[in-house]
């Protein structure tokens, strides 16, 4: 296998892109991370693009020749392949991204995310067809009552509190002041959230990260490329994947997600790292209780331990391990297919020492991207 | 790269399976798959899946990590991805099986295909989703509409008649009389053909393929595995993707699937053949003039001779170069998403000599399988 890296990346504005079509946002992020790499767009050999649903909230399939066909690249004929691992599809865009250049496959491929969801009534309902529909929401579940039940036994099993899963929040919103391309630039307090209504006892409304519009885009290429254009290359160590059983009631521990356990395992000894190696963290918190549960299972803290973290500040930007410094699903936005990208667009921007005002000091960084409740997990490992 | 065999291979019966759900037909073919290579199950290192509207058909997206929680290797938590790229999904879960095996970073993976459509009252209205729903679709354009453009300026421009397409439906109907798999196992003549209505003229609809349930899967492993279990390999040389104009109008010669003849290019040249050393292929006869364009853009007839191949019986089962054995989308059946794996089973079967009454003598075959209007075409060798 080849080195790896990312050589340049581009990203819209999350959020109600009401002026913007799909079409307008993929072009957006692809040019910026074609600008930003250096390379001209006919070099690139191939397109990954993850995306959750376009089928059903746009009522497009064939997405990727879509995109090739859009931005010209169709004029060279390069192969443009859609993946599709419910909100986990653009951590598999970059991990087949990273295999296809690892392999020798090929020298510069484009990852990227995209999602239009504000075109439909109910964009999350729709995020709730990546749980079982035949066993889970035939009768009345979806995915925030699954995190609910979670969160509930979490609680009671290891002593949490909603105050606890309420200053992830709070964190991540903090954290998406600093980010321009963040949805929900507001603080809040953890009194706001515990104030906020009930969407899934004990899952308030400011639990939930909200489901939005976005793409991001990264370049990525071989490390002869990669030297060759650009003087701050961040090279990607490795990209994992494994699954658990789709349904929670088939899982023995639904407090132990283990495609997080398996897929970051396989990533450190790829990487040969320690979880302690990690400075910078970029999670998925599509509810504040799925990043508790990521502080767990990527070894981050022992199992049940992963309150502490949020408590004693150890993941603020201040802290030892920031996580989610762009303000994560929660606070900059959850638009399911680009936000595996979006992620390591984040990761790229803080190993490059270019994160602004949420800057912080790292040379390794991870990213965790989870399909429905935690079914498909995506571990990518960074570093300079 | 290293050599890449097909060592198991499993098909549902195509049609109208009004007693099986989606579930049920995968693992119907994934069971048959795995029984037939002689490996066990939790050999599997890695899953890719061919699905193009599970969204929509079903309702249910992650489809993926549905096959691995219900096949049961949830358990052993092996990545499971699904591909899409319109009716060539199929096609390009093959391609991702072979690159992973090809590459080193697996050893033994399946690539399935998968398609439920008949729980929907309007399949192949979904199917023209494939298409620019901007700028096709909303001016009234289908997937039959584009192709009857296609087909009524290409007899003109080389003298084609209605009656050359009738016998591609004729010669596909007559082989899928001996595929017990196959929907539409009734012989047709040219007369019925005429007869029949007009789709979209000069189309009829026995010039079109029908939207059918259906799955398929192969395993596919190194030579290494492949040498240990079996004494009949069928090498997969390469699989090549490519990708032309989504939208028909932006193309400069909507004669000439630019997509296939990339693909086909670079699969001869990877595979150190000739399009004349091909013995036996399956093509994606969506419509009728889709199989004399593949004819042409596949090298095996000049541009505006692939009528010669059906008028002079070449493509026949007692031809020269045998096309659609198992019936064609045509005959057996289109399950978008599982067609592309189908083909492979189909030239499986041929190159083995498991291809009952239906089987030619072969030593070299390949499949075509196209996404929407042609704007992905995947192409793979195969050899004994």
């Amino acid at each position: 296998m080849r080195k790896v890296a990312i050589i340049g990346v581009g990203c819209t504005k999350f959020g109600e892109l009401w002026d913007k079509s799909f079409r307008d946002i993929f072009i957006e992020a692809g040019i910026e991370a074609i600008e930003d790499s250096g390379i001209e767009g006919r070099e690139i050999e191939a397109i990954y693009v993850g995306n959750m649903s376009a089928g059903r909230y746009i009522n497009q399939e064939h997405i990727a020749a879509l995109i090739a066909d859009y931005s010209g690249l169709a004029e060279f004929g390069i192969p443009a392949s859609r993946v599709e691992a419910a909100d986990a599809s653009g951590g598999l865009a970059l991990r087949h991204a990273f295999m296809a250049v690892a392999s020798g496959l090929h020298d510069i491929v484009i990852a990227a995310g995209v999602e239009k969801v504000t075109d439909v009534g109910d964009p999350a309902g729709m995020l709730s067809t990546t749980i079982d529909q035949e066993w889970e929401s035939f009768v009345g579940a979806n995915l925030a009552s699954l995190y609910a039940i979670i969160a509930r036994l979490h609680m009671e099993t290891y002593g949490g509190k909603e105050e606890d899963l309420a200053m992830v929040s709070v964190k991540n919103h903090r954290n998406a002041m600093k980010n321009p391309k963040a949805q929900l630039k507001r603080e809040i307090s953890v009194e706001d959230v515990l104030n906020s209504p009930y969407v899934a006892e004990p899952l308030k409304l400011l639990d939930c990260s909200p489901i939005c519009d976005g793409a991001a885009a990264v370049v990525v290429a071989s490390d002869e490329v990669a030297k060759k254009v650009t003087d701050s290359p961040v090279y990607i160590s490795c990209s994992t994947q494994a699954s658990d059983y789709l349904a929670l009631h088939s899982r023995k521990d639904i407090l132990k997600f283990k495609s997080i356990v398996k897929a970051s395992r396989e990533a450190y000894k790829l990487a040969k790292i320690d979880p302690k190696d990690v400075k910078v963290a970029e999670v998925h918190d599509s509810f504040s209780i799925a990043e508790i549960i990521a502080y767990e299972d990527l070894g981050f803290a022992r199992k049940g331990e992963g309150y502490r973290l949020i408590r004693e500040g150890i993941t603020e930007l201040s802290g030892e391990l920031p996580v989610n410094t762009s303000g994560g699903l929660k606070a900059c936005g959850h638009a399911p297919g680009a936000t595996g990208v979006r992620q390591a667009v984040e990761i790229t921007l803080q190993l490059r020492g270019e994160a602004g005002k949420r800057q912080v000091d790292a040379e390794v960084g991870l990213s965790l991207n989870l399909g429905g409740a935690g079914a498909t997990a995506v571990v990518s490992i960074f570093r300079i």
